[in-house]
């Protein structure tokens, strides 16, 4: 299978490149280092150092040859994202080009066109470039729990649901009710991709991920396979941060009451999801959403789980409660179906406490780093006026 | 009260201005002339003729001095956008500032790209600028009832309703499954609005209206009162078009079936609602979502209609159907609410025959102008792939 990876310099592009390479397929990354720009203006730097793309292209080639390819670009020029498609025929297409930060897309009026900008045009050209020159390519889309939103007080379905109104029966899609400039890009590229598939006859997987943690795969082993793993405020999600925060003393940082109940998922079943996603594709037409997360939890929760890991390594670990820079309710009602991934072999392979008995392992190591950006952990930015 | 006008030189958005004058009101219009260019690309005019904005404005300040002012721009620029507001700070906004044909985003990718960028990104810029500059002012955004699709099978609510889904009852907004990329967009900027208001505390009303029709206003009395009139595939609305086919012996071209039906309201009507919306504003923080259309007929019938009204007049009107280029159903559900308008005070001042009989008057003096621009008329842009 031939697998283009738009953000493959990402957090999970990388990892999910090395375990397709593993299994002999073949890949093709694109990138334009957006993450690495942006969280360097957010005074940050990744946890755990990576090497330069060309560093990182060059060692994937010793070991697989030319079953690995990179270009350099974006997808907003839709000149170059038809170039790409046309040359590289892919079977599927696993898009993670996306600026994936709330809070980042939340800072001022530029960080929010730009974040609109970024993820609806690039996901637009990324489209037609797929109807010009790959058809019959199964796109996956990564998107979030989030385009849901968390305080409809309703179960949440997978995508669609059936209701029933005033006589009348039908199945129609879940109601997004986002929180973020950032969490709407993702339901304008949802919106946008189901009418493709609808229009143009398209295959889709629309992925709604919890929130994914971890410093390690089972392709991740030495220092020269590690994924990029960030901590400041804008791009370091919940646990990632809290264990970052361990490692150097700072305290956990909870916004608000804690209560905020989110969907979590190991960074490698995250790997293993999309791998069954892309072995089990959408149908012709078909524009499939599933639920991707492992377990639930709130941030208190996970606050606690990491400060008893911690104190069993002796860091003394503190929480703080401190007021809530969000818009978002700090306790609702949370049950979320997911189930399709199940029914198609997802079993996790991972426990969240053995997970983050590792992630500290692994930081502890660049302790250093992270104290020497630990000013970008907390940065209090406002989400309202 | 004053009112800023995104979009003054277009089909509504001129009307709108001449009854707001007329009223004592202050208007403060913006345009790119986008409108005009559009439609030149598309080898048409206005049927009706209209004059450049500089003799547009002028002829207005003869009548009402300064409480006409007019700035050329375009929302897409966020510099032009925030220094607007700032300048007028208006008391409301009507947003008619979008590229607002289906057929013209389906043409090619550049199209679709144009109409996603200079709606989405217009319309965040808009929201910025009230934030901004003018945080109190009640924001009027034109949508369409082709936001909710017509293919759910559903009675219609008005933007939100209630359902049951597993025993637990919610509020949720009424799903929206659109037919093009252009009516995406719209849902985008519905989305992005209804969180404004959350975020910041704006207040606004989105108006899902039906298809408009008409030559004239209570305002529109002599040459320079016109607003343009489009018949053109892209731009020219279904009843606008078929009279403008009857007054040059044209067929009226019915696409598939004819049973499409679809929500309609005089021009003078749309902006009697619109008048009424800005008398009675949304609060702060809500987002309020209003059907806005008088009657409903399908496709099929509104062909009937004219085609009586012409041969009246001798016109000899003839209705053939073709391969339609579009991708709808051609027969559909259809009942929708229009409920919250009423409540507000809307009554209907025209029987849809009577402005048929009217219209043709007005578009027989202009049948050359129809003639010469024929070609525009049917050009079967075909809409999948």
């Amino acid at each position: 299978m031939k697998i283009l990876i738009p953000g493959i310099d990402g957090y999970i592009g990388w990892a999910l490149a090395l375990h397709q390479l593993s299994l002999g397929n073949e890949v093709c990354g694109i990138d334009n280092f957006s993450r690495r720009k942006n969280v360097e203006e957010m005074g940050s730097w990744s946890a755990i150092p990576i090497e330069s793309m060309d560093v990182r292209i060059k060692y994937l080639q010793e070991k697989y040859g030319d079953k690995i390819s990179f270009f350099e670009g974006d997808l907003v020029n839709s000149q170059f994202t038809n170039d790409v498609m046309k040359k590289f025929q892919p079977d599927a297409i696993v898009h993670l080009a996306e600026q994936p930060s709330a809070p980042y897309s939340m800072i001022d009026q530029d960080h929010t066109i730009y974040t609109q900008q970024n993820n609806v045009m690039g996901t637009l050209n990324l489209l037609f470039a797929i109807k010009n020159y790959a058809p019959n390519a199964h796109l996956v889309k990564l998107g979030t729990m989030g385009e849901y939103g968390y305080e409809a007080g309703l179960e949440i379905a997978e995508g669609f649901f059936e209701i029933e109104f005033r006589g009348k029966k039908a199945m129609i899609p879940y109601p997004r009710q986002a929180g973020s400039w950032y969490h709407w890009t993702k339901v304008h590229d949802s919106n946008n991709i189901m009418f493709a598939c609808k229009l143009w006859g398209l295959r889709s997987t629309d992925i709604m991920q919890g929130i994914v943690y971890g410093t390690r795969t089972n392709e991740i082993i030495d220092k020269k396979d590690h994924t990029r793993f960030d901590f400041d405020e804008s791009f370091g999600t919940v646990i990632n941060r809290f264990c970052s925060q361990a490692v150097i003393g700072h305290p956990l940082s909870i916004y608000g009451a804690g209560g905020q109940t989110r969907g979590v998922l190991a960074l490698v079943d995250s790997i293993q999801c999309i791998s069954i996603l892309l072995d089990k594709p959408a149908e012709e037409n078909e524009y499939r959403v599933v639920n991707q997360f492992d377990e639930q939890y709130n941030v208190a929760e996970l606050a606690q789980k990491i400060q008893t890991a911690g104190n069993k390594k002796d860091l003394n670990v503190q929480i703080q409660k401190f007021e809530n820079p969000r818009l978002e309710k700090e306790n609702h009602y949370y049950k979320a179906d997911h189930n399709i991934l199940k029914e198609l072999g997802f079993k996790p392979t991972r426990l969240i406490d053995d997970e983050i008995d590792m992630m500290l392992d692994d930081l502890i190591t660049y302790k250093d780093r992270i104290n020497e950006k630990k000013d970008s952990i907390i940065k209090f930015l406002k989400w309202q006026r």
